[in-house]
């Protein structure tokens, strides 16, 4: 390692404790991207980033309009045409969290303990998406210079799918032009084993709403000749599954390319067992399409989840009605090669083939994204995976993740560059759940490593 | 009619202003039983009731305590010990209420539109208890005296099934010693044809609750391999029906006494088409027992009703999780002969046996009561009909109404008194629903038919 990087990883050091203080900061920002009471927070977010990219050194920052949140963008080109450039992306808005869910502490007030942060966000993304603004910091105040020219594309509604970012791409194809992405919103099974992820599965989410009666009937008036629409939910909810756990959606796994033997021995390096998994999520038994390991469920299958779920009555005591209506939200999590409009037509198409006469149905799609596969034998992906030895003193393996984040596939087919998942966090950081948390060693060792990865970048040949 | 009960009505017709604005003050007043957060407001409608039956002249008034919400009660004694004594029964709680629900008006702050008060209770039962409170006080304003001796029994806990009503009773039988038992309640199918309640359905209601994960599980990170207690709460749910509509819970059918053709053809009377309950409910079409008519499937026959169900996220926007926990409120409306305590054993061994074991179920009795039917041959009964020719001009048909009151068949066994259920609402009052109102013109005939209802008990042969 050269010494400019050596000098930006001693800087880092030197200031884990500020890099702590200004993440908190912005977690006390409840920047909800779904609701829209929550706009002005996500506009603070988007300023108090701006003005702490300029503080750190980055340049030409600039709050940009999209059809919805805005992005933060910003560069540093300080290291010449001759390098390469890292386009840096990660979002600032989260999903939504309230005391009532299980939250031991207020999700919007960070709190450290056991060696993590607590908070809404902590993890998913903004500790992830503030390590390479860290690292650039730490380069900048020390050498004054970084080794690669850096951009940031920072968005405000990754958690609603990223709606507008797409056409944001499309219309700053200059702005945004780079070598090599990079994207830290992914974990790790645990902080000894060190994992890229390499493969994100994309996604189709849709809402479900029935009515009935024009209002709530009273039960014992009106209840008989009235299909109750919680019932109706039911009915149409139970036809979406086979009585072996998968879905029943005709059509579905039509377009699902096979895992070959040797993609299920790489994940099988990181499958879980029955009793770990049962010890993280506290389920009582494990349920699942058994054709499959746990990893392969997890991860490298397709899904249909019932995400919400209400009709009628669900506060305190008794209340005897038939509800005026019933809803559901539901999420397919897709796999290479399902296409997610395609998904929501043949959703759309059998829930309306089998929605009762006696209620009024309407099936709407939310958010939709596309499934990515990045291969791992590319130059930039082996830089990360020699970053990560410096970091951890461990080989990293490549995992696929379960989760989504469309903007993978619109990068990389947009901008015609690689996209590198280097992701910090740890599977067990409850993303999306009460409680959710940042490990403070990985947030530490994550800005290292991003230090050494800018470094490893720079010396690939060109 | 004699003079006095002539009197009576004529100073009735006098006050009608004053009685409503009267019922408007204890209107807005959000008495709801079902919710701790308004055990205030129950008390202030216990203590409104109080003051206000002791300015219309009713002795010994006091708010008397429970174990639950307060029993108002007070008499009047003064026709002497050879004149039958009515105890009249009413509620003054009501079920909740709130804006978003789809109220026009807020529903604590009455309003007169169209020939109707609109507000939370106004049918059920504050408009429909005050009748008797407002026809006591016309006796004793104009003659100094009633032809019948008085005694009321408000409780505050009916929407919550009566839980300490009984115990009440049981507690103070010479207290309530009575000849009959009028109650005001229910409701009739149109203004031009009175039709008084033989007959009311008992009830066992229910709550599930499913837990899977301990806590909501990003479904990206951890779905596929965790029963969605969502997805557990459909397949629990829909096996308690068949695809015909009628209840799979094994047993459930067994005590029930068939109808005869005599009672059908009276049913029969009062049935419904199917344009009418289209018209009132909102319904694109009919659902039920097909072998049964629209009202008998309404009155005469057992239901399973899911009156609320709720899992995960139902917020706007998308949230991509496995929820924790998943549940539903289901009540049941029973008939003769079937006993709440053994439906709700049915329930819960079944639900218990077809619970899968990858979730932790929970089955809670919440509220229960007994179904009621009272012979209309009894003079009391044939007393109110004739009441009801002189209020309306119109003999009354006698009716099964679909909806259960508890104390029923509890003041009908414990006290071994006649019930009556004199009921002036309508079918169209919405109760229990968002713009619940009740008729100005039936509120003011219902004072009226009480005044000369009081004068017929009293000319009965004792």
């Amino acid at each position: 390692m050269s010494q400019s990087s050596d000098d930006a990883r001693t800087y880092s050091r030197a200031h884990t404790e500020r890099f702590r203080h200004e993440l908190f900061e912005l977690l006390r920002i409840p920047s909800l991207s779904g609701d829209p009471a929550h706009a002005g927070d996500i506009r603070r977010a988007a300023e108090w980033l701006a003005n702490h990219m300029r503080d750190a050194g980055v340049e030409n920052v600039e709050i940009m309009p999209t059809a919805g949140h805005p992005v933060v963008y910003g560069e540093y080109l300080g290291a010449g045409p001759d390098k390469p450039t890292v386009l840096v992306y990660g979002h600032y808005d989260v999903v939504p969290a309230a005391m009532e869910d299980g939250w031991d502490t207020d999700p919007f007030e960070p709190v450290e303990q056991n060696g993590r942060i607590y908070a809404r966000g902590a993890t998913d993304d903004k500790g992830q998406m503030m390590t390479h603004v860290n690292a650039l910091e730490s380069y900048l105040k020390t050498a004054g210079r970084a080794p690669v020219n850096v951009k940031f594309l920072l968005e405000g509604e990754e958690e609603i799918s990223s709606p507008n970012l797409a056409p944001f791409i499309r219309d700053h194809l200059d702005l945004l032009a780079a070598d090599v992405c990079v994207i830290s919103d992914t974990s790790m099974p645990s902080i000894e084993a060190p994992a890229i992820t390499h493969s994100l599965r994309g996604m189709t989410y849709i809402q479900i709403d029935l009515e009935g009666p024009k209002e709530d009937l009273h039960s014992g008036l009106w209840g008989g000749a009235a299909h109750n629409p919680a019932l109706a939910l039911v009915e149409i909810l139970g036809k979406l599954y086979n009585p072996d756990n998968t879905i029943a959606v005709p059509g579905f796994y039509d377009d699902v390319v096979a895992l070959t033997q040797a993609e299920r021995d790489m994940i099988a390096k990181t499958d879980v067992s029955e009793e770990q998994y049962k010890q993280v999520t506290g389920v009582p038994a494990l349920w699942g399409d058994q054709r499959f390991t746990i990893r392969e469920r997890l991860a490298a299958r397709p899904t249909l989840d019932i995400n919400g779920m209400w009709s009628g009555w669900s506060g305190p005591g008794p209340k005897t009605i038939i509800p005026q209506k019933a809803g559901a939200k539901l999420s397919s999590r897709l796999v290479a090669n399902q296409d997610p409009q395609k998904i929501y037509r043949l959703l759309k198409d059998y829930i309306e083939s089998i929605a009762p006469k006696t209620v009024t149905l309407k099936v709407e799609l939310l958010t939709e994204g596309r499934p990515a596969l990045i291969p791992f034998d590319l130059p930039e992906m082996q830089a990360a995976a020699r970053a990560y030895e410096t970091g951890w003193g461990h080989t990293p393996v490549f995992t696929r993740g379960g989760g989504s984040i469309p903007v993978v596939a619109d990068i990389g087919d947009m901008l015609k560059i690689p996209v590198v998942m280097m992701g910090f966090g740890l599977d067990s950081d409850g993303l999306h759940s009460p409680n959710e948390s940042y490990s403070i060693e990985m947030f530490h060792r994550g800005i290292e490593t991003a230090i050494v990865y800018f470094e490893e970048l720079a010396q690939l040949p060109r």
